[in-house]
């Protein structure tokens, strides 16, 4: 065998780590996808589509125009794959597809992203949830068998968040009964829907109704954008790429100019509110409703992104333990990376709290369905606690994956900086979601906002809901009980933080409501310290969440000794580790002594070594595909430098010896150097 | 005017801003380049040298081959400029060539990288230093004229950090006087030199020197590689590229394997050790001088990186206050981002933490020269602290400016992440160096040592290095002195806390030793305690040196009233700022009260009020050009949006209407989903 060529067999190293396991994988695996049959349709799946994968290499290294032609070719490929699969197992069903477009699967099959997603996420969903029968007759149905491809068109180059800022406009035309759709301005341009480039031939345009010349509000208007026989943009419409990007540049995010489009009036989504042929305008009556979509992205986006952080912990995990480097003993043979405390600290906190995220994102995801079937029961009191519980977890979850992913990548020192490591890529996935779908600081805010009607019920002693309830338990108490160290009380001092922030930022703010202040600029004042009393908040719901499934989780009977022992050694290091990255806020308001301090460091250092022999096993029970985790770093059989090597040979430049630069820049660039210097002598 | 067309005035948002500022940003040039004849000349090359410049969006829409082959055009064009304009203005010097190669300069230059890069600082600098006089005049002039363009190949695909650990080998060959060097095995292959792939024909090979089978360490030898007519590999020599990366794509990273190729004796270099031709070996004299070049590589990282945190804070300050967004009064119109307290504080200590390191760059630099003359005269006596502070500035620039980066480019919402806004490079760039030269972790925990030893001899009562003396003032404190909230406290309470890291970690470190453990095993498992008192000995030296620049600089008497007044708000913000980052490391040892950590909070905020209204002035007076800042979100003129718009025009899908994956992939995909759903029907 060459020595390139990359070995049939699993690299020792990373072999005797699973040899060496405590536990079964296949145990953590049910766990981390909620259940043993779903690992198992998972893998037949996986078994199935993708065994006929492109190189994801190959659009990293083709021109922008081809990689998008390549984008595309993928996305239509496994909307076929997984939808034929659907069909067999369980047709009119959801569980392959589209629910598999996104995630690590999608990610595998369309490794440049999916100029689909919005179509299917968006698009879709709207004409379905917001549009009467008919439209759905007339528009959905063929969306959703792809006849047609749309995307939803809302944020503009000027205005993202505050979505009454939107200058696009569509004004009623009794006459033609017709709307007469508008970007009047280059700031009120459609720009950022996926697939809206060159993709899509119609989309959901949301603009502001206006009857008469007075504002009705944000309504949604089906747009076609192209023709549907040559692709062309219709007459009216200015429609193109808006350019690269740090990542997913296969998603061909477009910009969209309307002048003077008409569409028929039963373009506008009617389902629940109207505008009749005579101009008269009926109003929605479920405003509160208005945000329950968002819940639900925001719930995808944390399930999505606690995925990302686990594939890099996985990817890392096995690269440390195949990489060796800097002997720990002088007169010892140079330990895998692992063996380093250093780089423990660097690699395991992150998949303790990649299953965190997962535990709590899941969790979310049950209130969510919970809470659609009561308000399909008119019953909407529990959707201010999921609203603030979708805005933190999204919140937190993308941060954390998001900084969680880059020091990862970098504790593979160089290697980790090659696109073959597939960490940069993850990076530019996971760091997207810190931006879109609610801008992390905005929905920190709200939830800050949320916060002081909290405490101002605490005050009141009002009865608050389940998941602030501590906040009443705290507030009453004016001092931290005994300090314990247990896992109780580490849950407790986040909570007494977090409650101290709260109560410290109530304080700035209603002395600046008193002050007269108008509560938004009161609000604005004291934005970081709601900020920092709505990141507490996150932490103890995912801290507290972890706690609960571990310790009294509903499957924990039938758990083995040794994997519950493993899941308990990972609650310890993510609550001693979440302690010390707020030890200041939790000193703040709660005595802790030196002694006590110490002891916890000591704690820590032994969870990781205790950890360290299981870490192998704990992420190869994340059950990722090579083909998710694309990653010669990282792959099941840890031959890390072949796969580094057959990576770097397929690059183009590789391919002849001499590169065209040579003879047209380098060559003339030298020898006229020697000229010169001969010239000089 | 079309909508779409960049105006050729300043954005009234802007110019507003400048006209408001309290201070003349001239000022701030002067102070922030060291002095005003280094700004005037910068400017008079930057406008010499940018007016012929290919839009830097070109390379990114290349394929990889295309975009390999613009960089060498890029690279040979930036030399011929940049040693024109050396030749004219001071023939011989060093100031404008090659020293502008790096930096903002080089990177307007040449914006996918500089394959030239190691060539000129290493390779050049390798032979003249390490080389005999005879070598340089058989290899160093021809290099430092371009006639031969090379590299330094030391790291191998399984071998970085740990030096002695590399598997290169070179076997003198007495008969022939020759060195027979070989790679191996895989992973002794060179891997990362930049410029190796495709450009050098030369190269220094890092290698371990063997002599009758005897180790004798690592040595450098100088290697052709290519043909210089042809530019074919040698016989003997396997050489490429390693594949595309998060960033600097340009730079041409390539892989070298040797079979059996031999160099003459005297293609060692010389200058310290030698190999006679009989094959007696002569040891270097001065082994205490390896890691001298090292200090200077990572003195020019940390300034390196410090520009680029100041690059995209400049960008993002001007971006927000043209970018308008959610109304802070529900009556008032959507104001500039930056009136929102949330991003004040996302952006402007951000400015700070980049003039803080600025600062302390340009002092070690001074240092580093200081050292370099002593060492001229034989005295080694400040090399171990030089290299201490090179270590922990190296590290803590690093890593603050890369998640700095990340920050800000999150705080411009979604149109960060579009490459037109060029924060995504910027941050590839900057997050490279927290794992090359040094990786960061391995720097911190040689500071880390060094502490033990400073630590050891505070218990001894023995002298320290200048930069370490408050490890004695504060070692002998049983208890911080009263908290009075001043510059000077704030300082105190971060070298307190450091003191007490660095005590605690001591503690555990000697209780390991008391146990049997070895010294380098009882590193590492104190390898947490050591991180962490090490960085923040970093802190100490940044806020510190920050502080002495403030109140006591060398140019303070010459500065205006207001600029001065300027720097006291940037110095009471960051040191605020430094305080709240450790808070938990400061309570942990120093007792300040609830009151006291509140009316920080308010001083914090009252800052970064006060210093909104100069943030543009500020930025400007980083005094980046355009070219420098390359981006449309962040330029002079702050046409964000006619400018976003100007890029994504230039977009390649952009050119024409529908492209070909229409007729390839998209049609048949729809028609045929509409034939399925017809015959269901």
């Amino acid at each position: 065998m060459s020595k390139f060529e990359i070995p049939k067999t699993v690299n020792p190293d990373l072999d005797i780590e699973r040899k060496n396991a405590s536990f079964n994988p296949d145990e953590m695996a049910a766990f981390f996808w909620g259940k043993q049959e779903i690992v198992e349709m998972k893998r037949m799946i996986e078994q199935e589509i993708y065994s006929d994968l492109d190189d994801p290499l190959t659009h990293e290294f083709a021109s922008y125009e081809d990689m998008a032609s390549i984008a595309i070719k993928h996305a239509v490929a496994a909307t076929k794959k997984l939808r034929a699969i659907q069909d067999r197992i369980n047709p009119g069903g959801s569980e392959v597809y589209p629910t598999l477009m996104g995630g690590p699967v999608g990610a595998a099959l369309m490794p440049a992203g999916n100029p689909f997603a919005v179509h299917l996420v968006m698009f879709t969903r709207a004409l379905k949830g917001q549009g009467t029968p008919e439209q759905y007759e007339k528009f959905g149905r063929r969306a959703d068998n792809c006849e047609i491809i749309g995307t939803f068109a809302q944020t503009e180059l000027g205005h993202g968040t505050y979505l009454r800022g939107l200058e696009a406009r569509a004004d009623y035309d009794r006459k033609t009964q017709e709307f007469v759709l508008n970007t009047p301005t280059m700031t009120s341009y459609k720009w950022w829907p996926g697939g809206l480039g060159h993709t899509c031939n119609y989309c959901i345009f949301v603009a502001q109704l206006y009857i008469d010349n007075e504002a009705k509000g944000i309504h949604m208007f089906v747009v076609q954008v192209r023709d549907e026989e040559t692709h062309m943009p219709l007459p009216g419409v200015h429609v193109g790429e808006i350019g690269k990007k740090l990542g997913m540049n296969g998603v061909n995010n477009g910009f969209l100019g309307l002048k003077d489009y008409r569409v028929p009036r039963m373009n506008m989504l009617m389902k629940n509110q109207q505008v009749l042929a005579d101009g008269t305008y009926i109003k929605s009556p479920v405003s509160q409703l208005s945000y329950f979509p968002m819940v639900y992205v925001r719930c995808m986006v944390a399930i999505g992104n606690a995925l990302m952080l686990a594939q890099g912990a996985t990817v890392v995990t096995r690269y440390s333990v195949v990489r060796r480097q800097s002997p720990i003993d002088e007169n010892e043979p140079e330990p895998k990376v692992l063996e380093h405390l250093t780089q423990q600290m660097k690699v395991i906190p992150e998949i303790a709290t990649a299953i965190a995220y997962r535990l709590a994102a899941a969790n979310l995801y049950l209130l969510y369905n919970q809470t659609a079937k009561d308000i399909s029961r008119k019953d909407f009191s529990r959707l201010p606690e999921l609203h603030a519980l979708a805005c933190i977890l999204k919140v937190s979850c993308s941060y954390d994956s998001t900084f969680g992913i880059e020091r990862l990548r970098q504790s593979c020192g160089g290697h980790g900086y090659l696109l073959a490591a597939n960490l940069g890529n993850l990076f530019a996935t996971a760091t997207a979601a810190c931006t879109y779908e609610g801008e992390n600081s905005v929905l920190y805010l709200q939830v800050g906002k949320i916060l002081m009607k909290v405490w101002a019920d605490v005050l009141e002693g009002k009865k608050l809901m389940p998941t602030m309830a501590y906040f009443a338990e705290c507030g009453q108490m004016t001092q931290f009980p005994n300090w314990t160290g247990t896992w109780d009380c580490l849950v407790k001092a986040l909570q007494f933080a977090c409650v101290g922030a709260t109560r410290v930022a109530h304080r700035s703010y209603s002395a600046r409501l008193k002050a007269g202040q108008s509560q938004p600029v009161a609000v604005n004042n004291t934005a970081l310290e709601l900020t920092k009393a709505a990141e507490l908040h996150g932490r103890v719901n995912v801290a507290g969440n972890f706690y609960q499934e571990v310790v009294n989780g509903k499957g924990k009977d039938k758990r083995s000794p040794q994997f519950q022992k493993v899941l308990e050694n990972l609650l310890e290091l993510h609550l001693i580790q979440t302690f010390f990255r707020h030890l200041g806020d939790i000193l703040r308001f709660v005595r802790v002594t030196e002694n006590e301090i110490s002891a916890l460091q000591v704690r820590m250092e032994e969870a990781l070594i205790t950890l360290r022999p299981d870490a192998v096993a704990i992420t190869d029970g994340f059950d990722f595909h090579d083909k998710v985790l694309s990653s010669a770093l990282g792959s099941y059989d840890g031959n890390v430098y072949e796969r580094l090597f057959d990576a770097a040979l397929k690059h183009p430049l590789n391919k002849k010896p001499v590169p065209d630069f040579f003879e047209k820049y380098l060559k003339p660039f030298m020898k006229e150097n020697a000229i010169k210097a001969k010239a000089k002598l």
